[in-house]
């Protein structure tokens, strides 16, 4: 299955209709007539009155209610207009990869106006309605999660090697220093992760959707655990497989090019970092069963995700252009996982502001490497990709979006720290 | 409205009928027919084969599945043993108070047995239609919760005073050093809350169920807060008022005759210890409502609550004797508060084995001191406070009851720790 939180940031690049990579065509420049101008307010309006300005074609302002120097939408073109107005939030990612509207001042930052302004207009009525139907036609088949999958890595390994951390890891790191590196704060996650799961060396652990296998590795490397880890990603499968006999630990380390439904034996603990995103709420129980039935009478669970703070269709926008086949759930939607199995909610920690530094550091690095990208595609695929970091980075900092860590073992058992200052220790 | 969890460890005593003052009556002490023999098999069958023995009023004995030195079950007249075989659930409780069943061995541990293995066969069937049937109806108007807990208090405060700790705090402590004395573990409970709430000296906060006024004098006392505590116990805010006085705190801390309904204001922390049990699924959202019409833009909440694992009817006999008229919630169901506001989980933590240390150290006490109970009471009465005690630390140690801790801010709201180990570190 897709693995590993933020790919579904551009997991739109397949699913959404191919931007177009003809230049602009010659639109018309002239003067927006006065329904336009009528049509760009009544627009600021069903957005909630965000405190930004529109610049239009030909240089004249609407300016939204607080909107003194807030960030600045710059409409190119006339038809761009029209189609923004018509269907803003499917023409904005389209118009702006293509270059025909454009933001004066931090994009990140007019993204989380937006986003903090039309939640409350979006979830009403008839649209929350189609958008709820669409979404249970969403949930994956074991085939179409391995389609979807397979199309998105298509973008290929060198790509994300430009922005991730050099051990490529692709979820919310962990920033407790502030100070920290990338790298350093994607490491400090893998440790925290294995210290919540309270590995001992020798026991067996199995990774539901592992990524390029960087957690895998390093559970095995520093915790001595046996792991077993699926990933239905070939491509990923196949760089994890290059790493594990480089690192000479093919036998502590098994990757498994499979489905979470195919897991099987018992393990002391289960391991899910970004994957419960793809899974789709109808499929939680499935999960909860699968656990409950590998899981050893002492075993700890952990699962790592982006959710929400409450259920219910998303933001029509970040659905079609962050999210496109995933669904990141509630705490209660979360709990159809636990709550029907004989498992036990120990902890749940929400880590949201650390995905947003994260995606900062993505941002950056990416920013760092558009002269690359554009070679690699070319320059509507570059605005493109930075508005999907930029619009994760806005859906995070907004809250639009959380990032959850939920860690669990079985009902009834006892085998629990008296507290969790023991996460917080400084090695000695 | 009820305050402090462990009030309901207690309360079937105003609600179910009172057990017989009389001696027990002269009953016949001959050997069991066979078909009572056969009714004992039938009643550990149904029970899930419990590894406990049951020993007849002629002293044979049936044995349990793996009962060779498990605890037994001694049923001292015949009539008791019918009643027992009609209505197990019911009738324990009425019997062992009653002084006709008893139980050699740990009754902490008899009970753990028990509840570990009927928790599956209760949970279905009819009977599980029954109980929900019954809990919808369970739920506390405001008059009903005012009668409750006016009911329950008149046992008093100095029955309370012997097996409390000196500060009179009814809800699960913090364990956190497991040789701390009770009163240690109580304070450091108070001072982990108001760690979780970042409080702030000139802040102001506002506690729903205050119980006899602990928390809300230690916050201020400790954190320079001013606080507005809720409780709807004449008789709880009476101790706390006299005791604000006797402290000089009268201009830190206000308490307030009256429902979580009647809150009103703006405050910097809302926070509830022990309450949630007592408030019914149904007025979740109302309670909700309640916390985002008074939480400033920066707020913060804790919520603490005994829980359960998964939703749905309890075990009858927890259901009848240890929780009557509550409802402790599982996760999903607490999330009935959260998500419909506008409110934002930051983190839960699961605390159930320090309430089965709380508990072992009120049952010490409680122990220590039946003397006097027999004195204030009878020996009935000591019975069944004893089963109640012995009851809830079966019920925290097998699963049965999970306690929580929910802290919360408001959704998008980004003033939010880095990490949680501010919670675990020394003062300097």
């Amino acid at each position: 299955m897709l693995k590993q939180d933020a790919h579904t940031l551009t997991s739109a690049i397949p699913v959404a209709p191919p931007p177009s990579r003809d230049p602009a065509p010659p639109h018309t420049t002239g003067r927006p007539t006065f329904p336009d101008r009528w049509l760009v307010r009544r627009l600021l309006e069903v957005a909630g009155q965000p405190p930004v300005t529109i610049v239009l074609p030909d240089g004249t302002t609407v300016a939204g209610a607080t909107a003194a120097d807030g960030p600045r939408l710059v409409i190119r073109d006339r038809i761009a207009l029209q189609r923004l107005l018509a269907n803003p939030e499917y023409e904005f990612g389209e118009l702006y990869s293509a270059g025909r509207v454009d933001i004066e001042g931090d994009l990140p930052a007019f993204l989380d106006i937006i986003y903090r302004h039309i939640t409350a207009t979006t979830e009403k009525g008839l649209r929350a309605l189609v958008l709820r139907a669409l979404s249970k036609h969403q949930h994956n088949t074991q085939e179409r999660a391995r389609e979807r999958t397979r199309h998105h890595y298509d973008i290929g390994n060198d790509f994300y090697r430009l922005w991730l951390d050099e051990d490529m890891v692709y979820t919310c790191a962990y920033f407790a220093d502030p100070d920290a590196t990338l790298e350093q704060a994607q490491t400090a996650k893998l440790d925290y992760v294995c210290r919540k799961l309270r590995l001992k060396p020798g026991e067996r652990v199995v990774e539901a959707g592992c990524g390029w296998g960087a957690l895998a590795l390093y559970m095995a490397k520093h915790y001595g655990v046996h792991v077993k880890a699926y990933n239905i990603s070939q491509e990923q499968i196949a760089y994890a497989r290059e790493r594990v006999q480089r690192e000479g630990l093919q036998d502590h380390v098994e990757f498994i090019e499979d489905d979470y439904r195919a897991i099987r034996g018992s393990y002391d603990a289960f391991v899910s970092v970004g994957m419960l995103e793809h899974v789709g709420v109808d499929n939680f129980a499935t999960l909860g069963s699968v656990i409950d039935s590998v899981l050893t009478a002492n075993g700890r669970g952990l699962i790592h995700s982006i959710g929400r703070d409450k259920p219910g269709p998303m933001n029509p926008w970040i659905a079609r252009r962050i999210f496109p086949g995933a669904y990141p759930p509630s705490i209660s939607e979360m709990m159809r996982i636990f709550e029907p199995s004989g498992l036990s909610v120990l902890d749940i920690e929400n880590l949201r502001l650390h995905y947003v530094e994260t995606l900062r550091h993505w941002l950056a690095r990416y920013e760092a490497s558009v002269e690359r990208v554009a070679e690699m595609f070319d320059q509507t695929f570059v605005r493109m990709w930075r508005l999907y970091l930029a619009g994760s980075l806005a859906a995070f900092t907004s809250g639009e979006m959380q990032l959850l860590q939920v860690v669990f073992n079985r009902h009834g058992n006892n085998d629990v720290p008296r507290s969790r200052e023991f996460l917080y220790r400084q090695p000695s």
